[in-house]
């Protein structure tokens, strides 16, 4: 599935990399693509949307939607 | 020595912990204090000012003064 999250608190390219990890440690396979400067986070992955979400939620950012 | 920088580009906590692990590659034994919302940074280390504020600039931020 390909989910589009808007992520709010990614100021840098470390919380892009802190994303894109968060994101690998509930899926490996899982192809991530973030826009930094607009918050977009675009995810394919098998797992739920919301198994995406809270990975990037206990990393510290706030996914608005 | 006791050394006080002004560091542009240090958005977030990733971006403090940066800085101080740079210096402490420089100084193991560096203390390093970062105040993220100023930049400013304050550094006691045996090494020299250049030295430390060459590591700061090799991690990617810049040394106002």
């Amino acid at each position: 599935m390909k989910y589009t999250f808007q992520v709010q608190g990614m100021t840098c390219g470390h919380c892009e990399r802190a994303v894109v990890h968060a994101v690998r440690e509930v899926d490996a396979d899982a192809i991530v693509q973030v826009d930094l400067p607009t918050g977009q986070v675009v995810v394919e992955s098998d797992k739920s949307r919301d198994a995406v979400a809270n990975a990037i939620t206990e990393e510290g950012y706030t996914v608005a939607a």
